[in-house]
């Protein structure tokens, strides 16, 4: 990539093709994938990369009925582009996907029209249009050329921000030079409303109002949130004026050969669920006119911030520069979703950069997002913690819709930890969810030791405890079993003694009868309030002892559930014509249901999550087994493979691994961002790194921090900063030849 | 019961409790059963007994989104009445229910006004209210007194029928006498527009046109199916008068003490998907022109026909004439459902008198349903397979939907034969429905020897095991298993190797070698057509012999499925609270789908099909091991048990069932009616007295006709006639002490 093709291009920082994507012209297959990649956020808001001026043909307040379906065989309505900001919290009630985050109104909006022709990038009066995401600091940039009639041109540049130090500020920067004759513009400045949220109309009330340059917007949800926008443009060329005809301001210009114009539109965004409740219209006036008074250091605030960000975070790969960019990226979008103040939401499945899966939340938070945060801004992981003990009271009303006692938490969650899952073989039967949150917690109060967290989390330990009392049979042999359940691999729908499910449970037991240990001793007002019996803890105890045993067959294969051997073989010859795209498009789910195809790992989650628990013989073992079965369907099936197989020192595969997980969110022609990115796929890839390449071992599973590392061939040397016991190492990880040289300072 | 009290009631004929269902006074509770008990019908279309002028507070137009899900724990949101008018055939497509019969406009509509007040059976001015389905020729009648205010009183009079022998035609009868003062009333006759299937709007264009007493409205769905209706009132009193305002026709009368007035009203439906395409309005006119002209006769016509129908389809029970009234409520809404001239549709779940089920066909058809038709009017039964046969090209796509050659029957059949059901489980696994039809045609080929019929059904047959053979897995040891269905039990929701399947699959596939030798011989080019090979047939014959091994544990109990021992045990008694209602009321699917307790028979449906396959101590032992396990939930679980119980000798069990399937819709209290009945169920409280009390044999296990019978003690006599090899027999069974004498002329 050359530098010099950019020469127009107003960067705020040098060009480096590691920390930037680039994309290069319209297309109608790519531009929805780029909008989900190119998402912007500061944890407060998210808004998907999409023109300011939308796209002519693309109507985004198309009503239509989203159908609650499998998102990968799922066909949305919206073709090419599909705007979307979201403040987590803010949300609807579908009636057939439940709540969901709703898209706001499109503050970015803003429209021109050159010799009275509308921009619009996929005409022919564009050229040479390029977008760059700076993933350093969050800012993207457009530059193209627009012809007119009669050898009229104009050089268009933009250029955009979420602010991460006014996290509910959007900086919107344009400029426009006539570069050929002489050019007249109207510009157009807006808070468009014709917005859907999956083809679904939320906003039951919404006022908009248009004055001078000044739009203020303010609406009302059908699950009653509120949501404000207020936005002004400044121009040092004449004014923009309110318009009532069309509702929007208005300016016209008239640039001759050589001169431009410079606009800066500032957003101020709000929300009834911030910490302090929406802000009033004379508040969000105030927070406009500061950040106008500053807005020449608007930039550099929002910078410094981001430095720090990454400066936690990143990661250095030496020999590898694709590679480079790829854990960028994902750092990039883990980095955006990170909210260190707010414990009332967690990190949807598509990190806020799309509406599939609803703006649920997912044991993707517990299992894949936890580890980055934990181990860069420890802060970020505890609020993740504090939205399950938050969401506790939900969990309870779950577990008693299904008829048990204690909590159950949702496979995926409301922000109120209720279930809003609309397909009920997940809903009703992944309930590793539970023990993946007590998992999780466990976790954090491994890496921080923060007593005062484990406190208060101990209520969900306890009665997520008494859910399990309940949900598994206690034979009269005196065996215990968890039946009728599914396990990470959701091709398999219903089994019986799902191998991670019941390891989860036991070891999550195990868990909780250490907490209670620890807090008999250290809280006795928390441990009292829990009212716990011993008879309880007993059995606790025997369920954590009954459901250890695994199913096992042959040397060491531990069978993914009851029966699992007289599962069909799976037609991969037969019936997977297109290995590019996934198993299930191809197979239907009756058939897939009875077959050994599995869609991700399951026996294999084990190793990945405990590898000192098993013999590397047994883990090959199992690896040999699984793999040729897996179909890797699910986005969160490659990390965990690659990170197995790092630690087994096969690099070829775990490498291999690597360059999939990477490829799901950044190869153009899967076009796999177009519904928003992957975050949980992010926080594997920083696993795969962290875990996988530089062998760090788990917190919970050996107190002292340790590497034993394996670099893909090309990687000269890595190094990364990790938090550990509430401090930072820097670690340094140097290939010597056959060996490794690792720094930890 | 005293036909003392319905001096003012105008009866055609004689008022006979046994034949009659009555319901005294407005209910809110219990209106809508009433709709649905009261349900009329030609075969060609069917209206809810619905009152002619609705209930102020009950808006038919109200549209909300129904959810799929199983009907027991749906909410319906009309809470006291529900219009329904369906043509068989007319159709619309819901984005979540798929193709839906739809309710057509309300043309029984006819409201009142009395000193300015309207009409409304649920006011405190109706007195007496009265309603009489006599169910020997379905007319529905009403009488009430209507206090008006200062002294005034008007006694109302109301009967209609659709006519049996002009099957498109309804014919009201209205009067109204002033018996108390001097009466004004306003009458208005209406096709009423404003109704919703399911709370959605599938008429996409409806043209209503109202001239001097004529109203002409016709419409298209939304799957472009269209219908249109006329309708005229006629009175000695004056004449109705278009009136744009109301859109309505309208008449004003003042009645003078003793006075009435007689109304007709008489209406013509069309549908295009009638034999001859939809009638045009002309011809409509020229029908409604000939009704008037012989008004006086309408009535005698009709009853004629349904004479002739009850002639060979009458049950007479001696000595319990409560029971005798069960038994002809089933009689006569399998009569009114009765279609021997169009092949293109079925019946489906609710008899078209609800819209509960969606109006969809199911496995009711060849297991409940066809035996009373093959046995009273063989014709009508030769249209259900014929419908089958009919929409073989739609179970041919649904097989390549799920990856598979051949034929795969849908669970819930559109009239193209198309998969509609909105449940997953549902669709994807109770495939059993593909044999059962293969089954339902061989039952009828045996029963009336019709060759011409199975060389058309041949087809059908051979694309079925076409199916089977690629369904079934063929397992490296040799042995033959089907894999993930759902047996008749809908509590378990996948499993391997139902016995019910596997054997309905093994003795349709020997039905069909069978079948295969007979066109051989006699139909070449019918044999050649299906391009059969040796091997194929070969296949056949094995998956035949392999599929036969039924899980066998214990003395003679059949394992419902492999590994059905495995499941939970159900907590009834801590779970089932209250054993008026259905068990699944009370239980979490997730927590049912793993336990033994099953909805309704499932292996048990082996003796009821085939008697003589079993000994009488096998089927004891599978009655007493499975029937604890029984939750009846579904409806049509009591008639198979109680006609293995009538089997067993065990007349004190077999009554109560029959008792228990009779109350599921005449049971007021359990106003099970409410969105339809149960025409399953009437089909098998129909099998439960033949096949049941009268121990009738199978057609398909033995060539001559026998009896077994075993009468309830209450029953002096049974006598009744069938159809049998195209011959009409008159059987009666006398109980002469402990035996019976019976007599088959």
């Amino acid at each position: 990539m050359k530098t010099e093709c950019y020469p127009q291009m107003k960067l705020y920082r040098i060009y480096n093709p590691a920390f930037c994507i680039r994309q290069t012209g319209f297309s109608r297959e790519y531009e929805k994938h780029y909008e989900g990649i190119f998402t912007q956020g500061s944890g407060y808001f998210h808004m998907r990369g999409s023109y300011e001026e939308g796209i002519s043909y693309e109507n985004q307040a198309e009503e239509y009925m989203r159908m609650p379906a499998n998102v990968t065989i799922e066909k949305p309505h919206h073709t090419v582009s599909k705007w979307g900001t979201y403040i987590p919290g803010i949300t609807g009630n579908h009636p057939l996907l439940h709540e969901e985050l709703v898209n706001l109104p499109y503050a970015a909006s803003f429209e021109a029209e050159f010799n009275g022709i509308r921009l619009d990038m996929s005409t022919d009066c564009i050229h040479n249009m390029e977008r760059i995401l700076d993933m350093r600091d969050g800012v993207l940039y457009r530059t193209f050329q627009w012809k007119g009639s009669e050898n009229t041109t104009i050089h268009g540049t933009y250029r955009r921000f979420i602010s991460a130090s006014r996290k509910n500020l959007l900086v919107q920067e344009i400029e426009y030079k006539a570069i050929d004759g002489t050019c007249a513009l109207t510009l157009y400045h807006d808070i468009n409303r014709q917005v859907k949220t999956n083809g679904y109309e939320h906003i039951i009330r919404s006022e908009k109002t248009v004055q001078d340059n000044l739009i203020m917007l303010s609406l009302t949800t059908d699950m009653q949130d509120e949501a404000a926008m207020i936005s002004s443009v400044f121009t040092q060329k004449g004014t923009f004026l309110g318009n009532t005809a069309e509702d929007k301001c208005i300016l016209h210009t008239t640039l001759r050969q050589g001169e431009s114009i410079f606009i800066r539109k500032l957003t101020i965004l709000s929300g009834s669920k911030d910490k302090g409740g929406l802000l009033s219209p004379t508040a969000m006036q105030a927070q406009l006119e500061d950040a106008k008074a500053h807005c020449d250091t608007l930039y550099r605030e929002h910078q410094t911030v981001w430095d720090a960000m990454w400066e936690r975070a990143h990661i250095t790969i030496e020999g590898a520069p694709a590679d480079q960019q790829k854990i960028n990226f994902a750092i990039y979008h883990l980095l955006r979703c990170q909210n260190t103040e707010n414990a009332s939401t967690a990190i949807c499945a598509k990190g806020f950069s799309g509406e599939a899966y609803f703006g649920h939340y997912f044991w993707d938070t517990e299992i894949y997002l936890l580890p980055f945060y934990l181990h860069t801004t420890p802060e970020a992981a505890k609020r993740l913690v504090e939205f399950r003990i938050h969401t506790l009271p939900g969990a309870q009303k779950n577990a008693a819709a299904y008829g048990y006692v204690g909590a159950r938490y949702p496979w995926e969650s409301s922000g109120e930890g209720e279930e809003q899952c609309p397909n009920w073989q997940y809903a009703d039967h992944e309930v590793h969810v539970t023990a993946d949150v007590i998992f999780g917690l466990w976790h954090v109060f491994k890496a921080t030791g923060d007593e005062t967290l484990l406190q208060k989390a101990f209520p969900v330990m306890i009665e997520t405890a008494r859910y399990w009392m309940e949900r598994v049979e206690w034979r009269q042999d005196g065996t215990i079993h968890l039946n009728g359940v599914m396990g990470p691999d959701e091709y398999i729908c219903i089994c019986n003694d799902n191998a991670y499910t019941n390891e989860m449970v036991s070891r999550t037991l195990s868990m909780t009868l250490e907490a209670i240990g620890l807090i008999k001793q250290k809280a006795d007002a928390v441990y009292k309030a829990a009212g716990l019996t011993e008879e309880e803890c007993e059995k606790f105890a025997l369920c954590a002892e009954g459901l250890r045993i695994l199913t096992e067959k042959r040397q060491g294969v531990i069978m993914q559930c009851q029966d699992f051997d007289n599962f069909e073989e799976p037609a991969f010859e037969t019936i997977w014509k297109d290995r590019q795209k996934p198993y299930g498009h191809f197979v239907s789910q009756e058939r897939n249901y009875r077959t050994k195809a599995l869609k991700q790992a399951d026996v294999l989650m084990l190793p990945y999550l405990f590898p000192n628990a098993m013999s590397e013989k047994q883990i090959t073992e199992n690896y040999r087994y699984y793999q040729p079965y897996t179909t890797h369907d699910s986005s969160l099936s490659a990390v965990v493979h690659g990170i197995v197989c790092s630690g087994l020192g096969w690099l070829e595969e775990a490498y291999h691994f690597f360059q999939t997980a990477a490829s799901i969110d950044l190869d153009e022609k899967r076009a796999g961002a177009a519904e928003g990115i992957h975050i949980a796929n992010c926080g594997g890839l920083w696993q795969a790194v962290i875990y996988g390449f530089a062998g760090m071992n788990r917190c919970y599973e050996e107190k002292e921090l340790a590497f034993t590392p394996h670099l893909p061939d090309a990687w000269h040397s890595l190094s990364f900063q990790v938090c550990h016991n509430n401090s930072y190492y820097r670690v340094s990880i140097v290939r010597k030849g056959q060996e490794y040289e690792v720094l930890v300072q």
